[in-house]
């Protein structure tokens, strides 16, 4: 697939991002590197002159980003996202590198939209935010001193992108590539799961034993195909109707 | 050869830096990284608390950052100088890129001292200044728009060092690895989810329309853990008794 193509599909999401110079830093990191779908998730100020002094002649980066309320409608449509995060969580997926997620996301990016979630300068992404993603991402930095900035981040994340872009692996090229589900498709599949498991008691909302986190963890790492969706639906209505 | 003892080798040099934010910048970019070394070649302002206060919890590098006059002194006693320029001149040697000099050096560090320059914000690095260095470097950017600031290719080359010098595999090494479901568990799960459809109506064994070989693919391809296949079980068993 032509690179270029691949990174137009990426969409780099800075979730409730607190200072409007990171915004600027990494639009700036973004065009360097051929990215351009900047999505903004409840950014605590924008637009704002010190984000456009920052940005550097990558203003219009800026003047083209999405804003939006919430993680879930920057998702709308994506057929992967990955969640770029420095911790270490319970129940979470193995986290892949940086360059092992480009390559991956590279390899994606001609069946749909993609994206690479960051969260807030100082708390970084909340449990959630990391479970609407399939795919945590770390970058492997000094264990003593991981203090890296959002704008370093987007600028090492955006690198390996582009490198993956410019040379991209010579995989099954000729295999026709199954249709994936969009997140849309897997969170409605997950909303149904949860309604089957608790209607036979498997799931007690009052006790939830962490099952849906563990289910979410479970498909998550799946990359469910959209017939695939529709199968597993079919499967839970059939136990509902016997029920 | 120790990869953190390679990076305690390399000297991030910068050249006339004009803006004491960028060498701020530029050592907590090295730090994240596990670089130590620091070289300033006349500065316009150093000692200054903007650096300070850009360097955020690398200000140990800056305290002992050795301060010359001329990017000879810089080199002097090192084996190895490579020089990041975003031109390419004439009469100079071809270029290699980032990740590739990164590995050059990285195998190199067991001879001694290297050096990696970084020239001015504005004017880059002069043609006597590349000429000083065996190795011009280049980082892939947008050919519309190669504007990276000096902490961004200090950031992006330190990380290529630190990724030559540790070779991570692809899954982050600091996660523990949870327990995988034997072959012989998966098949036990897949017959009980056969005998479960079944029941429900969902899969007719004289009817299957490949409904097994589909669930085999999509479980198969999940690399299932031993918990995991607890939980479903547990799941399909609380459909059955409500059915």
């Amino acid at each position: 697939m032509n690179g270029g193509f691949a990174l137009d599909r990426i969409r780099v999401v800075l979730s409730r991002p607190s200072h409007p110079g990171n915004i600027g830093a990494a639009a700036r990191a973004m065009k360097t590197m051929g990215l351009s779908q900047l999505w903004l998730v409840s950014p605590a100020c924008f637009p704002d002159p010190v984000a456009d002094a920052r940005a550097s002649g990558a203003t219009d980066l800026l003047e083209s980003a999405r804003v939006v309320d919430t993680l879930e409608e920057a998702l709308a449509g994506t057929v992967l996202a990955a969640a770029v995060t420095a911790r270490r969580r319970e129940l979470s997926l193995p986290r892949v590198t940086a360059r092992a997620a480009a390559a991956e996301m590279v390899q994606w990016a001609d069946r749909g939209e993609l994206a690479l979630v960051f969260g807030n300068e100082t708390s970084g992404l909340s449990n959630d935010e990391v479970g609407l993603c399939a795919m945590p991402v770390t970058i492997p930095t000094n264990p003593d001193f991981s203090s890296l900035n959002l704008g370093a981040a987007v600028q090492l994340l955006t690198y390996e992108l582009r490198m993956a872009a410019l040379e991209p692996p010579e995989v099954y090229a000729g295999d026709p590539q199954p249709q994936p589900a969009t997140h849309a498709e897997v969170e409605g599949f997950l909303a149904h799961l949860e309604q089957a498991v608790t209607e036979s008691g498997f799931h007690e909302p009052q006790n939830p034993r962490r099952l849906m986190p563990r289910f979410r963890r479970l498909f998550g790492r799946i990359r469910l195909e959209k017939e695939e969706v529709g199968i597993l639906r079919g499967m839970l209505s059939s136990f509902q109707r016997k029920a």
